[in-house]
């Protein structure tokens, strides 16, 4: 329990007694526990740690055996009728003065009650962000393991898929076969909804799949990441059926040799637009600049996208153990659209890709 | 759109000029747009509500597209770096003073960014909870079509899988096929995780699929729910693969007379928890009360859980074109657990029922 005993150092540091976890992956992260929540309005459970000593976990009847078996080094804390009313009685009996909580992960209406529980009960709430956020954006030796056995799932899921692909059937049935295919693998679910987007559509970034029938020789995006033990992978190909022409050939190389500008000088010291950067000239200097519209990359971990963020703006130094993606991709309305999508760690002296499947160098 | 009629009187009503709406089931009811959010911190879009004439949809590039399309009716305007920084604009331009914020579906960090924006620009914040829901807690004849439609898709997957079930089969397979078999009929997405919980993992109310092959003769408790047009379906059956013994049997009929002695004074103008009651006292003159531990049920629509509850505790009463689930339970640790449930729409006079199968009658 690592990373426990560092936020406890913080929550001291930054004097309080003690330090209410929402957000459902920090919760995760610092406890074990693997129930997701439906939505915000729908938790599973609040962490509440200590200065000191052990973990609280206050959820209700449904969860309490699975947060038992799952943090069996955690106080388990059933909640009757609301957290708040739980978290009364508990911050009384641990005698908390000073209470942080995640204001980037707390809803308003929530938080006035819980401000006007302190002003009750003299306890000084302290809102803050991304405390923990910036614990996970390194990643232990574990957790690169963790994460390199979700990305090679992802890419067998791809391969088996991208092997029965064919002209006729429609990207919501492309979609659907990755999602079954992830889970009788042993995925716990998907990362995020998969993108299947077929000629014109694969112009949209964010295409959502549709009834669309996929042809020869047109480009293919399909994005698609799971979740395994908790951590997420990311990864899109563009394929096409049949041989391409020979502009999506040249497109295709493109966004290749953007993204290996990008490999190339990715390492702990460099800032993150420097690495946006190097794909953006390649893409630039041949013409295609309006049409790669969104950033190159962002971190992963428990969160499919978290800190840090690649792209023009964010001037932050890349660290050590920090996993990103790298996906630039050229976007032309009416045609069609190529991203290549491979994640990679952050080392010292350059990176190391974690994705092994060489599907879009076969093009 | 008198929906959005209303909610524009309303907001005059309280003396405001605009209303954020940030709830992504509000945000559709009131306009139309279909995007669904990751969750609250990557939103697909605010809607901004003026107290007279056109609303504004706030949205990024990856949604442009999809917003222009399906709500025709309203200005998108696309938000570049943040949503604060395009509200400051739009707001100045709308020459709004007051604005209404969704308090209960907002963030307290973005809340602090907004307030502090008032603050600068002179305009009061209004945080407020549960106008929108107020509104879509009685549905119209319209949506009463689309939940009668999704509850009778839901019914067909169900019973597709069903004619499958075999003893061999885990409770993640089973989880999967039904899952596969509502995209496949047209569903846009289950409307929350499948529950198949088997022998005595049905003990558990919200029990997750494992990897538990499924036997002959024990309670297997399927709880399911798809999203056709928005609207949610929410169906919980308890079968038995082959003979169930004297026990099972006893209870499922005891569950089912519960159920009967709940809807029989289900209608308008009765108390939310006299109909809990009604069900409750079925199962606790058997003496099965305390196996019964969570509420009787709760509405249904654009969201799967939604107002009104019936439990215990609510006092409110029922009005006419509320739907809500019926689905009353009994769990034995140890030896499982059966729960039915069936979805009606309150009316003057009684309670209409919404599902047709059968199945568990025929046990």
């Amino acid at each position: 329990m690592k990373a426990l005993d560092k936020i406890q150092a913080a929550i001291r540091r930054k004097g309080a007694d003690a330090f209410l976890v929402t957000q459902p992956e920090n919760r995760r992260y610092l406890s074990g526990y693997k129930a997701t929540d439906l939505s915000i309005a729908e938790s599973s459970g609040a962490l509440l740690v200590p200065r000191r000593g052990t973990p609280l976990l206050l959820t209700d009847s449904r969860y309490q055996l699975q947060a038992e078996k799952e943090a069996p080094g955690l106080e388990v804390v059933l909640v009757k009728t609301s957290l708040l009313k739980a978290l009364k009685t508990i911050l009384d009996r641990l005698e908390v003065r000073r209470l942080i909580f995640e204001s980037h992960y707390f809803l308003h209406a929530t938080a006035v009650k819980l401000l006007a529980l302190g002003q009750k009960q003299g306890i000084e709430m302290m809102p803050q962000s991304g405390i923990v956020e910036k614990l996970r954006i390194r990643k232990t030796r574990e957790e690169i393991n963790d994460i390199q056995r979700s990305v090679l799932m992802n890419e067998s899921v791809f391969q088996e898929v991208y092997a029965h692909l064919q002209p006729g059937q429609t990207e919501r049935e492309v979609a659907l076969a990755i999602e079954t295919t992830m889970i009788r693998k042993g995925a716990e679910a998907p990362a995020f909804p998969s993108i299947v987007a077929s000629g014109p559509n694969a112009a949209l970034p964010h295409a959502k799949p549709t009834d669309r029938i996929i042809k020869k020789g047109e480009t293919i995006i399909i994005d698609m990441g799971l979740k395994l033990a908790g951590y997420c992978s990311d990864m899109t190909r563009t394929v096409v059926l049949g041989a391409p022409d020979r502009k999506t050939e040249k497109i295709i190389r493109l966004v290749r040799r953007a993204q290996r500008a990008a490999l190339k000088i990715i390492k702990a010291g460099i800032l993150a637009r420097d690495a946006d950067s190097a794909a953006r000239e390649v893409i630039s200097a041949a013409g295609y600049g309006k049409n790669f519209g969104h950033g190159l990359g962002h971190g992963v971990g428990l969160a499919v996208h978290e800190p840090p963020s690649l792209n023009r703006i964010h001037r932050n130094k890349l660290q050590p153990g920090m996993i990103v993606t790298v996906e630039p991709g050229i976007y032309l309305p009416g045609w069609g659209g190529v991203r290549l999508e491979n994640m990679v760690v952050v080392e010292e002296k350059g990176c190391t890709i974690l994705n092994q499947d060489t599907t879009f160098l076969d093009i």
